[in-house]
């Protein structure tokens, strides 16, 4: 309604302006608790649980996981299911899907945005990617890229049928430990540099049932410029949001292990690239990569390839029939080029 | 499309499980690191600016903030208007309301997050309001305000066309400059105990040309029991967000507010309480409910009343005809009293 003196007031209008975003305020904050205070583990694994049972398995007390559930099911994140037992509500993953895209530049980057001051006033200033908590980084990246990094890269790597695929900056191992349960006798290699991520990926996949066909190599993937021993062979190798780290400040490396990459795989192999690509202009696209060209550019001091360069980057290392694949996840592109 | 091998790949069911969580985490950074950086003022004005301009007033270099222009009309979130020159997108204001419930939950009440696990292990611990850093609660809250706390109100006061309108936890006095400046004659009283709020809510009166007209009283709202002058005759007396901060401890003072006010107002003059109230369970408020509530009960130690507790508590300070008025701000509710 607008009232005679002008002041206009519109319920229906101003609860549209609102959006998504309180729904999706609360729920990225409900997660981050949960994953802050050790109860998110039982809950993403789909099982049922109880108050008593994630005190138990949390090592917190039962009156504050109540609490903690209280506030989850009033948000419908997890739906009751018998007297006091829970499980996460149907679009669980959605919900977490989406917070990952927030926790990512809200808490994982937020060192960047405390500091931007600072940043923007040193122009001599170094990269701030130290100032990351690498474990906010890895659970949120995670978050975001269950639904979106990838599909893509699974569906092409387990159509392929490989005896050999590799990872590289492989994390602790999703992708590969996907590809090992739904390609019958396939071997794997994934390398990270992480420790953490290395030791997490042997005990996701021996729980999988696959660790015997997994070898975790606790590398960089610069170290591929030097020696490329385990990737002899291979059908297809993989590295997802880890060559653009390479740039602008080696370069020369990264050319050398598309080289050694080309040379390992066997004939006809395929090599894919995940990557970000700089300030894409699309509605569905822009604002998301805004904010992550911006974070690469002006606080990591990395300087994010286009499509046309990323394409040649891998003709100039000798890869045929390169192309791009457009991801549903914002601003991510898949590289892939045949030897 | 699901190939032979059932490894699913659907690039538009993956787009559109990422919703309008990627543009609004690009979005609530980005204003978080201008505002952060001290150049968000002139953007949020709606005036032209140019790179030059911004840099000159924000005391940064100009190379920095073209880089951080660059980012903000990459994401539609300011326009180019000629050579070098930009305003604000046409729906700057509604983007900057739904970022702001994120930076609500995820930066100006980050310290729960990250401290959830010691809340939830020490069953003393007191209240961790004090953790708060006020500045960042005031701007994401005066971001969501923008839209939906205030208009109910400020349109239920210019109706009124009151003589004498008060505040109590005015802040930056926002509502009652606007009333000010839709009812000519109106005086108005504006009560806050923070001082950087009351002299900046001097200065934007000042700036919008009522300063002549507004009292700012730089006292608590719990100072009500034991004083009331300055509220003798008002025709309205509106308070928003600030009663929930007596439940539970200080029950009795807020009684003796409400009294007070009471007395205070003329005959028919009208109290007014913009409150949260708990675990909403609606499907449009309820998540958003649950983190407001989650983080008043578990971290501030507050006990947010119910309306039918609101209810009771106005009927026992003796007013009549109490109502309640739903807001679109979510588990947000209007009171209003008549005496």
């Amino acid at each position: 309604m607008t009232p005679k003196n002008g002041i206009a007031h519109d319920f229906e209008a101003e609860c549209a302006a609102g959006g998504d975003a309180p729904r999706l305020a609360a729920a990225v904050a409900l997660l981050e608790i949960g994953d802050q205070a050790g109860l998110l583990a039982p809950i993403e694994s789909g099982d049922e649980f109880t108050a008593g049972s994630l005190a138990a398995a949390a090592g917190l007390p039962e009156v504050s996981v109540a609490g903690y559930l209280e506030a989850l099911e009033s948000a419908d994140i997890i739906q009751p299911v018998g007297a006091g037992s829970f499980r996460a509500a149907d679009d669980f993953d959605v919900i977490q899907h989406q917070a990952g895209f927030i926790s990512w530049t809200m808490n994982a980057n937020r060192p960047f945005i405390d500091n931007a001051r600072e940043f923007l006033t040193d122009l001599d200033r170094g990269s701030g990617i130290d100032l990351r908590d690498g474990r906010k980084v890895a659970v949120s990246s995670a978050w975001m890229g269950s639904k979106a990094f990838y599909p893509a890269i699974l569906s092409t790597m387990v159509e392929m049928k490989p005896a050999l695929a590799v990872d590289l900056g492989a994390g602790t191992c999703r992708l590969l430990i996907e590809v090992l349960q739904n390609v019958p006798g396939v071997r794997a290699v994934g390398l990270d540099m992480d420790p953490y991520a290395c030791r997490e990926a042997e005990r996701c996949a021996d729980r999988a049932g696959v660790g015997d066909r997994l070898d975790v190599v606790e590398r960089s993937i610069q170290s591929v410029a030097d020696d490329p021993a385990m990737l002899a062979g291979a059908d297809v190798i993989h590295a997802g949001y880890v060559f653009h780290d390479m740039f602008p400040t080696e370069a020369d490396i990264a050319h050398k292990v598309l080289e050694n990459c080309r040379e390992a795989l066997r004939d006809n192999g395929l090599m894919a690239i995940t990557e970000i690509v700089p300030y894409l202009r699309n509605e569905r696209e822009r604002r998301f990569s805004a904010i992550v060209t911006y974070y690469h550019r002006q606080f990591m001091k990395r300087r994010p390839l286009t499509e046309e360069e990323w394409i040649g980057k891998l003709r100039a290392a000798g890869f045929s029939s390169v192309r791009a694949v457009e991801l549903a996840f914002p601003t991510g592109r898949l590289f892939l080029a045949t030897k």
